[in-house]
């Protein structure tokens, strides 16, 4: 069959691919950094630029409120779905630049591995799946349509792609969309990950005095709005870690059995995560296992906190404000606004009278659950067991991909999260990498997906 | 009567004292910075001059393991009691020193105020009371046995004093002690400070994860060492503002009827406190008023609170740390030790086991309540109401001076806290005042107090 010669072509291009990957890492599209501008649009056009090389159409560097898009299509497969293709071209920034071993928009390989920042998150996968495509088209083998939309301010939370999608609804319109913004869970065990939590996250103070006070002339006599602070945070949770905001589990959606014991094969101990945590034990809401509580169940974390002071040795004050960051991640069918209102409606309750405060909601990413059992799910399993020798497990993830559950409101698909980068990259810090023998697994895989979506419709 | 010619002296004196308080005030003995070593050795020594000069005796600059201890002695009273003079001669740093409106060792005397670094805590003071000595002295009119101890370390604990005391015993044996580091109530309102409270300062840390985690992907399944910290200080106090450490309040001396009667006479209102303090409301332990809290009854405050992320903007992280400073002021019968097993006890039996954790104290310091009926607080009670032409009421403070405590345990003494400061001189900060009049009266007040003492053996 010809997929067979798509295979072929990807194994025996890999001189030339670490060629062309290596150009992609040393543009540094640092999207949080205005100095970089120049380089962000040097990315957008080498990403067109390869786009075209890989046989797509009407490819164009789209502007946006921020850094552009990227877009191109491949729609010669009638009566067959459409896969929408979502990556970012943008990376974070690199610092502490110390902490790198060679410079980071220097990609060095080395091994099995490539190190550059972006090398993982997510050039590596962007470029992957771009060269499963490129083959499948040279090959006149691609059965299903294709549009890409690449964007590049995902690094800073991708402010601009939801005007962006309800703008371009019609020409983004897809079956399916394909997010490679993702990893596997070690190199012999592939996953997919199928569930993403939201994001909620708040910032508060509290404040009592007008200015710090003297603990000892006025201690006992006014509330402390440190204590005020704990308190409020204490009682979030009740000892049995449930989050004690009012109606918080309202709309929770349950795990039915079969996925509680979907969730129960993957290839995980707790003694594992304790290890990788380092914590003296782990604990969590009673009543569900680890996975359970990172994956399917909301959380709730205080992420900072602040008051009074905080240098070397003793200093009695009673200060006048106290304050911390506070962050929710919430599953399906917990709403942003609702969770929102509920926490300020906890603070209206709970917080006493002698004091002031102040609630402010720093960012609110919707979560996704995606249909495991969706026709475009089962050929990310198929080509993924090809490929591997092995079959996925699915997972369910305690992080948050705002864009996934943007996409599912917005166009109305789910995403297949399919990317071949690994726990320990070290994305977001220095030294990342990504390893090659993954990568060119990953274009196999892209390329069985594209082709096992045939029977998708 | 003599007394009428020692006032009429101290009152024509009135340009002597302003130039001779100026030379003290311009000596910059901060006791915390070594480059004012020098300083405070100047100070000592200009301080040894007053004293002999003053009338006293065996006057010695005695060494200790810090500053100097200012030692002098006048004892030709026999029969009569002796009187300690307890004060210290070294100064708070200066700092911000921007916002002085004159240098802060260049005396500016504008007004009824001189000001400089020291005017109130304490040069002022130790200078109004060698006056009232030297004119007494003068006068062949001090009825009772003096010695005088200024000691140069009080603004940074007094850490040598404790030793110094033990290994003077003898020398510095005495029937009562006169502490002039204090202030009173309002300039037409006389006080006499006769309980102070104990203060007991500590520090802990809580650890979870070995090093900062994401708080999606761990959220839910390891303690947030924010929440520990939060429950921990949460759980300290219950909803009526009473302390939940165990069996703290076993030893805490109650106040008898005649003590709350008197209290209440305090010239205080609740609208007052709250307009001081700037707070929407008072709070405090129920049961007891405002003045109570604060002066009669313990009290425990965290005076710092630190953990995760504290800059702009968003963060996802679950630290790996968290802690706080915590101090308690304590009444009698509180003992240090006590308390400060008790809280580890606390923490012993609530920290959760899925934490570390480490307890620091970071120092230890006695209260003390004097008593109100003894001779020679009578002395001082008449002494006041002479010189203001009005009673002087008798206040608790929730403040804390060691010294009075660490005195009453090694000599067995009680000691008069007389003062002539004003809670708005700001000490300790920028633009430290005196007001002269005060000053003037506190001569006269000083010089009718040990006279009065005549009668107190």
């Amino acid at each position: 069959m010809a997929m067979d010669a798509v295979i072929e072509q990807l194994r025996t291009q890999e001189p030339v691919f670490k060629n062309m990957l290596a150009e992609m890492l040393s543009i540094p599209s640092v999207s949080t950094l205005p100095e970089h501008k120049p380089d962000m649009e040097r990315m957008a056009d080498w990403l067109a630029h390869r786009m075209q090389e890989a046989g797509l159409e009407h490819v164009a560097v789209m502007p946006s409120d921020g850094n552009p898009m990227v877009y191109g299509d491949w729609l010669h497969a009638p009566g067959k779905p459409t896969v929408l293709v979502y990556g970012h071209y943008d990376v974070q920034p690199a610092d502490p630049l110390d902490e790198w071993i060679s410079p980071p928009f220097e990609p060095r390989f080395d091994g099995d591995y490539v190190y550059a920042r972006g090398a993982s998150d997510m050039k590596g996968q962007v470029f992957a799946q771009l060269m499963a495509t490129q083959a499948l088209l040279a090959n006149k083998d691609c059965p299903v349509n294709l549009k890409y939309l690449i964007e590049g301010d995902e690094e800073i939370g991708s402010p601009t792609l939801e005007a962006f999608l309800q703008q371009h609804k019609e020409l983004l319109a897809c079956d399916v969309v394909l997010n490679c913004d993702t990893n596997i869970h070690a190199p012999d065990s592939p996953s997919i990950s199928y569930a993403l939590r939201g994001l909620a996250y708040f910032e508060f103070e509290v404040t009592v005095p007008k200015q710090d006070l003297h603990s000892g002339a006025f201690g006992g006599s006014i509330r402390n709005p440190i204590h005020v602070v704990c308190e409020l945070i204490a009682g979030m949770h009740d000892t049995e870690g449930h989050i004690m905001l009012p109606g918080f589990y309202d709309t929770v959606r349950a795990m039915d059995d079969e996925e509680r014991a979907l969730l129960k094969q993957t290839p995980y101990s707790d003694d594992e995560w304790l290890a990788l945590s380092g914590a003296p034990g782990l604990f969590g809401e009673t009543g569900y296992s680890t996975l359970e509580r990172i994956g399917a169940r909301p959380s709730l974390d205080i992420n900072g906190i602040w008051g009074g002071f905080q240098g070397a040795g003793a200093k009695t004050v009673l200060p006048a404000r106290a304050g911390a960051k506070l962050s929710m991640r919430l599953v399906p069918d917990q709403k942003l606004a609702d969770v929102a209102a509920q926490l300020r409606q906890y603070f209206e309750e709970n917080a006493p009278p002698e004091c002031r405060w102040e609630l402010r909601t720093l960012s609110l990413g919707p979560g996704a659950v995606m249909d495991r059992k969706s026709p475009y799910m089962q050929a990310a399993v198929e080509a993924l067991a090809t490929v591997f020798g092995k079959a996925p497990f699915f997972r369910r993830q305690g992080v948050s991909v705002p864009v996934v559950g943007m996409i599912q409101e917005l166009l109305g698909v789910d995403s297949i999260m399919l990317g071949f980068g690994l726990p320990d990259d070290n994305i977001h810090g220095p030294n990342e990498r990504q390893s090659l023998p993954l990568l060119f697994k990953g274009m196999e895989t892209y390329a069985r997906f594209l082709a096992a979506l045939d029977a998708a419709n």
